[in-house]
């Protein structure tokens, strides 16, 4: 009893010194107030917080880990908490201090002839796209979320998306970063530079980490000029197969210009056409290998208006197409005429994650594979999920082999009563087999962890403990998340 | 002398263990065998070495580490050595055993449809690229030492060379790793995922790191179609501030289709002619800023052949460089018309480290800096140089802002007598004042330690030195490159 009073002086101290760092209006204490940081998107994930903190800058930053650290107070780093995996929120056990950065939205600077921008982690992706397409530039980064996460949680995840299949993700993107180290210290890598060999990469080490290394700050990005022309289709294609013979095929004919090449199968589109009555499905009948299919070029040449008033790029992907069905790799295709009808295609394509919630329970795997092994995994573990009383309602980005393979419940069955344990089992089995990971683009939190201490090689397992504990001996950065207890 | 002598009893020892790992013809321990891998290319760092190992798989290389760090004895890993920094040498006063991976020479697998190939670390860059061409694909990095140097040392130098600005450093190139720790367990990743997002990018981490954090003994490497036409044109630009217009203007309009930017300065070109008799110049008179440049396309329409005999890509780059003439961007421009004058354009700019050799005594600064700040630090710098008694002949990667800034003797002056001390100085405060790198893709090895120490941000260096003791304790693993002593 008097332990917990004198943690509590404690933690006053702590949270008084937090308010001078921040000011009393940048601190929550009361769990009424702090009650939307301390749950996810998801709703699985909630955790208890002694305040959140948002600080303004680097320097507030620093001045908090500082104070958390001396009182061996855990920060859990925070963006716009549409993580999947539980990575964002406190965990139990371990007295915590949310670290939102949303109050850091600065735009620092924009280099249009370098074609770079450094942004603050707290920027929401979407602010920071619209904000460099006035600079007639392009930040390429893209998916549903986009509206509400920032790009300091796209870094710590190394989130992917639609684009990846040019672009790379977050972390191909991203040239330099700032970030507070656990010991308070700051990294101070934000030049911008193309080559720079001079010591271990933190950037990438730091991307990807889940705010258990530092807390990143800032980061400098890459930017690309706004395509003139884009021409975007919805394919009905033979068999998963056929359709990395067609992404081939059209990459090699249009220069390498795929910017999305995303698979849906017909559940899926069933399951989002009810979800949403007023999309409707783009092709006639039951589709085989739906893929959302969009090229994009920088080329004057490509945007072109034609005589019949077509634009170049778009009539080229029309005779590559006519191509591909005349050889039978392509069983059925609609070219969206207009920007609407493109417009409605990736609706559907970015209500797939809302659809399968509205649908009922399920469990969505993210998952990657070789290209050569997609095909096999699905026919595979569809077989396995129907004789398990699951309905697969499959999506994913196959221009990266990474499928969002979600298990719902098949009709007539009971989502309760279903072995989910066991139908991840079989899944999991089946990818190590494979030779695909576990995890493709939402990162490890606490959703994976148990599945990470199973799959993970041990030696690598024991190097990532071995780099954890040198950099941030007392565990106070997001503990819990990523690295598996021992 | 009793010491001395158990010392080499316990070497002893090692050495028959070594001998039995790798096969008793496959060790050197006599210093005239040893000779050629105890120095490197530059000729100016030489070590001692108990032996030379040369194991022929990932298994036997483990074996080796295993031995060695049970001996308390240091690993020196060593591919091609055309390294120029003096990272593939043993430093004095650590007994060392230098680990030649030039046995490794297996391809292991190479999927076309996936575009990927795995390689091991022993495999000359001239001859993947070979390899691959083979399937009609392309492996794109290179440089001047392509024919001698090792994929295993470009990825522990991560280096970049001729094409970074199209398809990035080795880095980038890279989807995944094999390599050997310090405590000889071994790290397996050569899936080839494109997105795997499961804890610490040791990738990363292990790519640049020179051999300090392990072994790397194989990697998958992403490949590209090979380009269906090219070209190549030798250009003076007004000045460096333009050449990055110039840079921009041609992205644009080919769709980013650059593959090589390479600034040449006249006195480099001077120099090159010199050392190369049948090398002739490519424009006539006195070149402002020069500028090789190379365009490459996999589109069939920009590889068709046009009515004149000229190809199609050829065409449109001579509609290009017409219009930058016209707006003064560009002073005078010669495209080659056949593969004979681009392999002579190619191979003047592949001449220019022997030429500068040749040419005398010459510090060649490494260095990287924003596009919009390089024009500012090659005049300021040259001014510096000039008053100091130099002559700079510089080129560099200008895509990148990488310059290859070489400070020689001018003419009536003594190499021994020029302050080069003074002159590193002066371009290091320069960089820093224009957030520049003092090594942008040649490493640290030993010769940047000083320099290291001077300018890498004290946080930088503390957590490299903390995940150096996490990962290799004992410090066996290439010791004295890249981490400055304390």
């Amino acid at each position: 009893m008097l332990g917990s009073r004198l943690l509590e002086a404690e933690n006053d101290v702590l949270l008084e010194r937090l308010s001078e760092i921040v000011g009393p209006a940048n601190i929550l204490a009361l769990s009424g107030d702090m009650a939307a940081y301390t749950e996810d998107w998801t709703g699985k994930y909630r955790g208890e917080a002694l305040a959140v903190v948002r600080p303004a800058s680097t320097a507030e930053v620093t001045e908090v880990v500082a104070a958390c650290a001396a009182s061996g107070v855990a920060i859990v780093p925070q963006g716009g908490r549409t993580g999947l995996c539980g990575g964002g929120v406190p965990v139990p056990g371990k007295p915590s201090v949310i670290l939102s950065l949303t109050r850091m939205t600065k735009i620092r600077s924009l280099d249009a002839a370098g074609r770079t921008v450094v942004a603050e982690a707290g920027v929401v992706l979407e602010t920071l796209q619209a904000e460099v397409a006035k600079s007639g530039l392009a930040f390429p980064l893209s998916f549903g979320a986009k509206g509400s996460c920032t790009i300091g949680g796209n870094l710590a995840t190394n989130a992917g998306g639609s684009n990846v299949v040019r672009y790379g993700n977050t972390r191909e993107l991203c040239l330099g970063i700032e970030a507070v180290l656990p010991d308070g210290s700051v990294i101070n890598a934000l030049t911008g530079l193309r080559k720079d060999n001079t010591g271990y990469d933190f950037k990438d080490l730091l991307i990807g980490a889940e705010g258990t290394l530092g807390v990143i700050t800032a980061a400098v990005f890459k930017l690309f000029p706004e395509p003139t022309a884009r021409a975007t289709a919805f394919l009905s294609v033979a068999s998963l197969d056929q359709a990395i013979e067609v992404l081939n095929k059209v990459q090699d004919r249009t220069g390498g210009a795929v910017e999305a090449f995303e698979y849906m199968s017909q559940p899926a589109i069933d399951v989002i056409c009810r979800a949403f009555p007023d999309i409707r499905p783009p092709l006639e009948g039951t589709v085989e290998t739906g893929v959302l299919l969009e090229v994009a070029s920088i080329r004057p040449a490509d945007g072109r208006v034609l005589q019949d008033g077509s634009i170049g790029l778009q009539n080229d992907l029309m005779e590559i197409l006519a191509e591909l069905m005349e050889a039978e790799f392509i069983v059925d295709a609609m070219l969206a005429q207009s920007e609407r009808q493109r417009g409605e295609l990736w609706r559907m394509r970015e209500s797939v994650l809302e659809s399968i919630t509205a649908n009922g329970p399920a469990h969505i795997l993210d998952i990657s594979l070789p290209l050569a092994n997609v095909a096999t995994f699905v026919t595979e573990m569809d077989q396995e999920a129907h004789s398990l009383g699951f309905q697969p309602l499959t999506i994913g980005h196959l221009g990266d082999g990474n499928l969002h393979y979600a298990l719902a419940a098949a009709p007539s069955y009971d989502w309760s009563g279903l072995p989910l344990e066991t139908a991840k089992e079989v899944a999991f089995a089946l990818l190590t087999r494979l030779n695909g990971s576990f995890s493709a683009e939402h990162g490890i939190g606490q959703s994976k962890l148990p599945v990470m201490t199973k799959l993970k090689e041990p030696a690598q397992l024991a190097a990532m403990r071995a780099i954890k504990t040198a950099l941030d001996p007392n565990n106070i950065m997001n503990p819990g998340k990523l690295i598996p207890l021992k």
